[in-house]
């Protein structure tokens, strides 16, 4: 299987500067993958590095670009997780690709983060998944559009259509 | 989603003894799952602590009666690598459950562990397939009888009837 | 030997809130010194949790009086770095004890922190050292008065009267 | 200040091969001093890799002629913890250098490992001291030839003559 990896920055990207704040730093999913022995063929595609708080829809426009554009079937977009199902929406109509949204809670430069999971969670739907948007989060799979962050507990639930 | 976690032992949960050996150490599943907030429950239920080579037909008949008389419809197995194939042939004929099997090329408990990747590939995997034996490894899905390890790269790979 | 850790806060106690924000979390200094097999005798004494650039006199008041009112000669102060020369100066005159500073640029939570052998060479330094105020950072052990913080580089030099 | 790394192999290089067994691998002292950030000039000098049950004289000749022959006044000595009292007496009567051996009792790749905090007490210990030779363990400094390990608690403590 081939793996298109889209990067946007978010938390599981996050650093530690030497003035003591928190910056989006490099992506991480390259460290992540390396410690597996696979041997899937991975294409990192580094698009933007923010905040997901910050992105625009100039951003989501690049992103669908890239999703819709790749020549593989499989692509993995790594997101900050407060506008994650946001960009899921704008994804929605691209067609024939399984892209999986996945980032983490704690950065993956944190020795209890929840990003390699994350990951491993989103590669495992990536293969078994049809065609569509999908978000892989808190141990879950959701459809775009059925999930909502639920920001007190920090995790992605089933979206009832009630507030969380 | 309820998920009934087996675990065997392997090098997932290997640790180093004072006396600088390896030894099969407890099981690391519920630390790996803390890292991430979900709301899936879980139950964590330890068969034995064995290296894989050294499990016999009796531990294999105890791994498939207690996904047999599970009383969940996901049953997760932690196993070792070397001999996961063979469990995962042992539980051929399971009914109406989703078993899928993970371990670790690393133990969990080093910082560049494949541990926490290949249970969130196996999480993923479990929602998302048919009930069935499966294993996850290596970021991929296998059904149970296509993959053997490939021991010279330390991978699993697709079982195309030749010797690797 | 006996050694009385006081706790203050600063980056090494840091960890990462579920709102996406850096907060000072529980003292890390009981998970690394359980790293290490020991004899030494540690108490643990966390007098506040702050950020150092928000420490003010009374916090450093109190600082002074737990030290000079420890029954161990060794106290080790954990401590922010952007504040760590004003509070060892402030600390100057405290008699018959060894105080050692220390504290780290990284959070003791990141895998590639340098809390544990910044901890370490406090706790070497320590033992060694005649009674007085030192500062042990940056593999270097200063005595108070003598370093500063070079903010641009991330490291404590030493100071020889001009700005870094 | 400069230091010279002499480094021997031990626990604290250990890793996991693919076959499921122990080995010394490369030195990890260069990563874990660049977690920290030092203008200490470093200089790594791997002169064997060895598990320190297997050291023999030729071996420790060797340690012994480059700690004497190095053009730094400082040298640390990374050694499994098995024979290190061994080497320790090996070196005695070497002129003119601070030599400190230190190591640890959970390899450098695993996530608690005690070697980032060793190498610190190390690193501290070596600008404080006087020439000679010590041991660096268990959060304590001890010249060579008073301190044992002690094999059941996994710790080095002061040799009072008698046996553990």
């Amino acid at each position: 299987m081939r793996l298109h990896v889209i990067t946007t920055g978010g938390t599981i990207d996050v650093e530690y500067s030497l003035q003591g704040t928190m910056v989006t730093g490099p992506p991480m999913i390259g460290t992540l993958l390396q410690r597996i022995r696979t041997d899937l063929e991975v294409t990192i595609d580094s698009v933007c590095r923010k905040d997901s708080r910050d992105l625009d829809d100039d951003d989501r426009d690049l992103i669908r670009h890239r999703a819709e554009t790749s020549d593989t079937e499989h692509v993995l977009i790594t997101h900050g997780t407060d506008s994650m199902t946001t960009t899921a929406a704008h994804l929605q109509g691209v067609h024939g690709k399984v892209v999986v949204l996945t980032g983490a809670m704690q950065p993956a430069r944190m020795i209890d983060s929840d990003a390699s999971f994350n990951v491993g969670l989103a590669v495992g739907a990536l293969q078994l998944l049809p065609a569509g948007i999908f978000i892989a989060m808190s141990g879950r799979v959701f459809p775009a559009g059925t999930t909502i962050k639920d920001c007190r507990r920090g995790l992605f639930i089933a979206d009832d259509g009630d507030a969380p």
